[in-house]
């Protein structure tokens, strides 16, 4: 039988690439951005409205959805997909981000993560095994693997001995998947599924290196750096994820999680990263945040209150298609429903859009062009780093 | 040159009657419902889902949008369509029952209602004249009189002497539409507005009728019932209906403000009423109560935890085609906005789907059979009233 998941390059330009990830619910053109649907819906849009501005794949929060309303149930009702009313791709997360953040209320030891619901203190565990089985439920088409989750700034010890964890993790959470897939353990199976590992290491090259290593010989469909965006400078990022990128398999997706910044795309595919997510679009738009391509715009600023102009001149969402700033800063003020919709529509289809202007520009040779026209605008200072 | 504002009948079936009105803003079927667009939107759905589900007039509320954005600004940016998105025809109230409603914060005398804004304590002036003026400047299609709105109960006395006031200013306010419309008040002027009466009386016929006959002979596009849907019980709203519609002229249309339950449409369309407004579908649907055929459904319930079906089998509206009941409890429990959003999408389309069924019911002769079956469901306990 052909593998459901497939990936392939089309181009390459220096350590950027242009490729298509196919998934048991179709394919995905990356490099790609995934908006967050935490409980199961991207706040303030649709799937109707995700389906208009291009998106392939979503991203779901196992913590959240485990919690409420549950895995067990969410596969009583047909799985996620069918659960959500969303017929393309979804990756899902372990859980394990969300529960590593709850402080006092979780404590971690080899077995896992023990914690206490931030919805009903009731108590938990998620384990390697268990972050597969809750994800095996699901049923997403890319389920990640439980890895330990480090603070920033860590100490180099700490740092290495999270990461060696997050190896031993890695092992056993593959063998859970590889039962579930292979029919070993019973009526739970994860159909179509793939699995992805998580490289770690801090911001140290040689711990990044051993953990890719060690990820890599255990063998997923594709990997992910993780632990970044967590407090650490941009440009020290971008130092780990140019050292470490390399270092994972060419032929396989590399995803960069939890980020980023319209800047953080175009260096992040510069240094061969293929898939991103991030709430930064989504959660700025809720707050009257809009991203365009002459950078950052707050649409509670007085100086729009009698301004005709769309949020961006010619840009092709619905929002910037029918209304006004003056119209938009005044929903957000009157703190209408509207508001979070319409600038969630925009944010969304700037960084989807974004994404289009990428691959577009991987194919043509002009990636160079539009990373620095993204620099220039979002964040001159970091243009040297 | 030719009305813009038309309104014509096509079939009558006893008291009720289905026609069409036509504004500057195009067609619309009656009997029909018009949304909520309290700030210039209708809460947690956008223009193109109103198209969507078929609306073909909205209401908004002089009184927020006069205080925020404020109606000189609205002017500027081109009026209630353009700043709003919304193309088809717009109904405004006057202002005067949010002003009545602030208690302590207003005082009313001959000349109209002073106030204080719920925003800024900031003191506001509402006249008959100035009523005029602010929808003039919002440019809605309709604009309705500034009345005097009457709590209930209410003495005799007090509503005689409210409703005589009432009288003398919709002979104010209609003389400084004419002022407008006939271009008397220099570069303010309402091109293609209609200008609606209201009758009062409270729950006193021989006022109604004292009122209806004032009212009509100021002369008015057309004509509403006011001063209903205050506490009174349902059985004497319809009673008050019954005997001040067939005061109104036959040829005009006639608006029941701010009414009402499912039952109330048909109880009103069955004594002649051809318009109605009311929050209830929009307002309910952000707390988690449905409309069905079948009666009331509350999304919260936990017998809807692991139901696959749809909120209404059969129904057309997004909601419906796409999510379970499941999942609709799912994202109200969890706070996501996508909530209101659905749930306003399927209560709307309940509203007008039932307003079509009406129309249709008129036309072929079926609407006792249809009142019935609304009467079963919403309220068997009136079903003599």
């Amino acid at each position: 039988m052909a593998p459901v998941f497939t990936f392939r390059l089309t181009h390459t330009c220096g350590e950027a690439r242009r490729g298509e990830m196919v998934t048991a619910h179709g394919p995905v053109q990356t490099p790609a951005f995934m908006p967050v649907g935490t409980q199961g819906a991207v706040k303030g849009v649709l799937p109707r409205d995700l389906h208009e501005m291009g998106a392939e794949i979503l991203l779901a929060n196992t913590y959240h959805l485990s919690l409420r309303p549950g895995d067990a149930r969410i596969a009583r009702l047909g799985g996620l997909h069918a659960f959500s009313g969303w017929d393309r791709a979804v990756l899902t997360d372990s859980g394990g981000f969300q529960a590593f953040s709850l402080g006092d209320r979780r404590t971690i030891d080899e077995e896992g993560v023990r914690f206490r619901s931030h919805l009903d203190g009731s108590p938990h565990q998620l384990t390697p095994e268990g972050a597969a089985d809750i994800q095996a439920r699901l049923g997403s088409d890319i389920a990640m693997v439980l890895d330990e989750c480090l603070a920033f700034p860590a100490e180099r010890d700490h740092a290495a001995a999270s990461m060696e964890r997050t190896a031993r993790w890695a092992a056993r959470a593959r063998a859970r998947f590889l039962e579930l897939s292979s029919g070993a353990a019973g009526e739970m199976t994860n159909p179509g599924q793939a699995q992805f590992g998580i490289v770690q290491g801090g911001v140290f090259p040689d711990l990044r290196r051993v953990s890719a290593e060690a990820t890599v010989a255990v063998g997923f469909e594709a990997y992910a750096i993780g632990g970044l965006s967590v407090g650490e400078p941009a440009g020290q990022m971008y130092d780990v994820v140019a050292c470490t990128a390399p270092l994972l398999p060419a032929d396989r997706p590399r995803y960069l999680m939890g980020t980023g910044t319209p800047l953080d795309l175009v260096e992040g595919v510069a240094r061969g990263i293929d898939l991103f997510d991030c709430v930064l679009p989504t959660r700025n738009a809720r707050n009257g945040q809009l991203f365009t391509s002459s950078g950052r715009l707050n649409i509670k600023n007085a100086a729009f209150a009698d301004d005709p102009a769309p949020i961006e001149e010619g840009c092709g969402c619905y929002a910037c298609r029918h209304f006004s700033r003056a119209y938009l800063r005044h929903l957000h003020l009157a703190g209408e429903i509207g508001a979070s919709t319409l600038n969630t529509l925009h944010n969304l289809w700037f960084y989807l859009d974004t994404m289009r202007r990428i691959r577009e520009a991987l194919v043509f040779g002009s990636f160079d062009r539009l990373r620095q026209d993204v620099r220039q605008v979002y964040s001159p200072r970091v243009a040297d780093s």
